[in-house]
């Protein structure tokens, strides 16, 4: 199973590392391409400033998909339009990840009814708060459930996404991006150092 | 002191995390804020495919300095024209951070004689080629000498930035970011779990 290109959403007050850590690790495999989609097809700035275009996508086209969080998760969340068009893009997915607060945007697609998932520990009760009917997880690196993976909050993102390329194409491949990124893999989902950031 | 602008120099073929995750360190401060530079001001791409526009800059302007590493940084190392704008940018700083193999590049400059300075640990054999003349470190996250912060790969670019606001803002800033972002910080510049990698 080859993740040939992986679709990343962006919007305006993405959080930058939950973004480019996953860029990070996908981008270093062989073959797979990183591509910006957005409703509108205009140019999406983080939270730290990072400006990055968008290809402007209406009809889903992409099989694997990365949504991540940030301030701009806000409005969005209770955006009925967005929420729409993000409900198509996911439907269409084999595989969907999200990071941090972007579990929240997939909540309120209702796609994680009656499934696991976990969010960032500090915007937990927000997050909570967007669908009650996700068996919220409070204390997990990242959780995998049905044809979705979700993160706890921004360097979770690499941890989690070190679990794809590992289950995709094996441990071997993912030890080798590790090495060439000197990175120290917490490679234990249910080992979250944050979870006592929890009220 | 205060950062109020970190400049981060820009060429194609930087490494994403070398840059951003550092920008999400130093983004999370209060009052920093982050430019990208270049000596043409157009946009470039990552290895892993993120394309950033950035700021045309010919008399230095910043006293903070960030030099990320990646493919980009063999031809540059070799290029006597890049080499000389980016050792006027590194001489009008303050203090100036490298991650990776960006090292290579300030070495380059011949700033970093007889101080000590470490690299990524699979480029050390080319980084430490460009300029035996550097005290090079093969055991170390990251090194600090006189106004010069060098990091090993990638990741430790983000260990290295925490380090740095810590130093200029305290440890108290430093965990305020570490846990907005649930970073585990290898806070021990010593503890080096890739220097095994050194032939």
């Amino acid at each position: 199973m080859n993740i040939e290109t992986l679709g990343i959403v962006l919007f305006d007050g993405f959080e930058t590392l939950d973004v480019m850590g996953p860029v990070e690790v996908f981008g270093r495999l062989p073959d797979c391409k990183v591509k910006f989609i957005s409703p509108e097809g205009n140019k999406k700035t983080s939270s730290q400033g990072v400006a990055i275009e968008t290809e402007k996508v209406t009809n889903p086209q992409y099989k694997y998909l990365l949504i991540p969080g940030g301030q701009g998760t806000r409005p969005l969340a209770i955006d009925k339009e967005y929420i729409y068009w993000l409900k198509q893009q996911v439907e269409y997915t084999s595989y969907c990840m999200t990071v941090c607060t972007g579990s929240a945007l997939l909540a309120a697609t209702n796609l994680l009814n009656d499934l696991s998932a976990t969010s960032n520990k500090l915007a937990f009760e927000w997050v909570t708060s967007i669908n009650n009917n996700v068996n919220w997880q409070p204390k997990a690196r990242w959780v995998k459930d049905d044809k979705f993976y979700t993160s706890s909050g921004v360097s979770a993102g690499i941890d989690m996404s070190l679990q794809v390329v590992s289950d995709f194409y094996g441990l071997q491949q993912a030890s080798t991006i590790i090495k060439s990124m000197e990175y120290v893999w917490n490679d234990d989902a249910s080992h979250d150092p944050f979870a006592v950031n929890l009220a």
